[in-house]
């Protein structure tokens, strides 16, 4: 059966990726197996993260973007295949928000080029963003060549998705807490692009102009810094051949497909960059290094846990709540019991 | 060194207390005996979580409960020593907000009842949560009566830092994006108190009325269902004598210290609640279970990591990169090699 789902994923039939997708978020061992032979054939997408707080409106965004990616024309010669995930890290217990968001996507949904998924948290928020990870590969695998993995909120939730996406969106709406300090400072470590949509709101240029000068004071003042990687300005040089990107900040109104071309355009255009300069490979790197080690993390505790009795489970936790034992010495002695994993 | 720093915290010298909590910020494991030795002395405090958006006056609130409480008189018969910890999850980089709340509590400083700390993200979130549960126990250790510990932003960190605590305040203000949207669903498992500062604003009363709304809606339709513990409704009578308690929604101004006094009575009777339901036997349990599976998870992978060369690990990224091998296998490898952690 496995290898069954595996060739329907690869021949990009779309109830098999809703199936395995389904199997991913349930239980990430059950889909293991499938995810470890669609592997080889990832690594095709440009996977775009857009990030942003409830009311900017980053869904309507992302429909509109997937229309000019579908559409072909300028600027994309083309039409491309599109995959959608919108993730809620914000909502741990119910999916209203994610509920909202479909609805508004069934516009899209009979176009069979697009593949729309909302995924839910199960588990914790590793749990989700390492199933939104995975679900990333079953589309890559399936030939989606852009996918969009939208994200509720601010946060580590949105440092997590950017480690995941080639280029992240960050967007931003007047009137949402327009001042400088409601700008989050992690907020310039992901963007590559920020839109300012529902730009037709009073206070739109304030918020550009807020942007701007958090993007020049950044610049400015600190040694360059992208996805947790600290440069030094003679490294930027001659030696990594990596020059610095800075963000364009784009008006648009999503609600009136205004300004989403000159969007694409940044879109494609980062891209670029990330090969010539050779920040594809790095960021690849990255992510693969923190993917290995939840995969590991997670490997570690099934085993262990699996040798660990209910019972004998219980009364340690109760023995540390009477504050007979502490957790730390617990620990070690779960795990020296065991020796072999 | 370590038994010197356990007995001078244990004696309240702030010194000392505020050289653990570095350790404990650079490096969890440096910090381990220590923490092992002060377990005992733990489980005193009680433990207050203050939540909300930036921009809604949280750490002002909190100074201004913090008055209280070390003030005496009513509500709170005798002055009891507080401990603050201002963590901010939404900058993983930069301590930009930390500074300022840092700034705004000076006022504070001079009290030696006071403990008062910033907490800034060195690695990833799950290392802030768990930092933040080992500062916690410090301050509990050295003595302080109340502990306040105060998050920024929504999402899965206020979640973390409620499982923490013992009560969780959640604070919002009008003007934020005060709209039915904008309140988090996750929000309503989390607080158990309400407060919409800054009330006299505009639109203070409907921030009010959205969240009885909310709260209406959440008592009526779904199961009681509170820190991610769903109860049937034939559980809460006879057998398990857990009620529901209802979080009280109070208006304040803390930069004018108005409405502070009721939100200590509610925090003093949600602690009496909390004992008498025998909630809080419930909730250390759940907190001791999911610290115990955070540490046990850190120790699997530093016994496995301190096994693999560098090289080897480094390899092994770049096969995954070049989709030679997929991340799965290499971690079931890496574990299954090693055999004996």
């Amino acid at each position: 059966m496995s290898s069954d789902i595996v060739e329907q994923v690869l021949a990009g039939e779309r109830r098999a990726v809703a199936r395995l997708i389904t199997m991913i978020e349930n239980d990430g061992n059950e889909a293991q197996e499938a995810l470890a032979a669609l592997y080889p054939y990832t690594g095709q997408a440009h996977i775009v993260g857009v990030t942003g707080a409830p009311g900017t409106g980053k869904s309507t965004l992302v429909n509109e973007l997937a229309k000019v990616y579908r559409r072909g024309g300028q600027p994309v010669p083309s039409p491309r295949t599109v995959g959608i995930i919108a993730v809620d890290p914000t909502s741990p217990f119910s999916g209203g928000a994610i509920l909202g968001d479909r609805i508004r996507m069934r516009e899209l949904a009979g176009d069979p080029g697009i593949f729309i998924r909302s995924m839910a948290t199960r588990g914790s928020l590793g749990g989700l963003a390492r199933a939104t990870a995975d679900a990333i590969k079953v589309l890559d695998a399936a030939g989606y060549q852009v996918i969009f993995v939208e994200t509720v909120g601010a946060g580590q939730a949105e440092v997590d998705i950017a480690k995941t996406a080639h280029t992240t969106i960050v967007v931003q709406a007047p009137g949402l807490g327009d001042d400088i300090q409601a700008i989050k400072a992690g907020i310039l470590e992901i963007a590559d692009i920020f839109t300012v949509n529902k730009a037709d709101r009073e206070g739109a240029d304030n918020t550009v102009m807020a942007l701007q000068m958090l993007l020049d004071l950044d610049h400015a003042s600190r040694p360059i810094l992208h996805h947790g990687v600290v440069m030094q300005s003679g490294q930027t040089g001659d030696s990594s051949q990596e020059q610095r990107w800075r963000p364009p900040i784009l008006k648009t109104i999503a609600l009136h497909s205004q300004g989403i071309e000159a969007v694409v355009e940044a879109i494609e255009a980062h891209l670029i960059y990330l090969k010539e300069s050779q920040t594809l490979h790095r960021r690849e790197r990255e992510r693969i290094e923190s993917e290995l080690n939840d995969i590991l993390q997670e490997e570690l505790m099934r085993r262990l846990l699996s040798r660990v009795k209910e019972e004998e489970w219980d009364e340690l936790i109760e023995r540390i709540g009477r504050r007979e034992m502490d957790p730390y010495s617990a620990a070690r002695e779960l795990v020296e019991e065991g020796r072999c994993v």
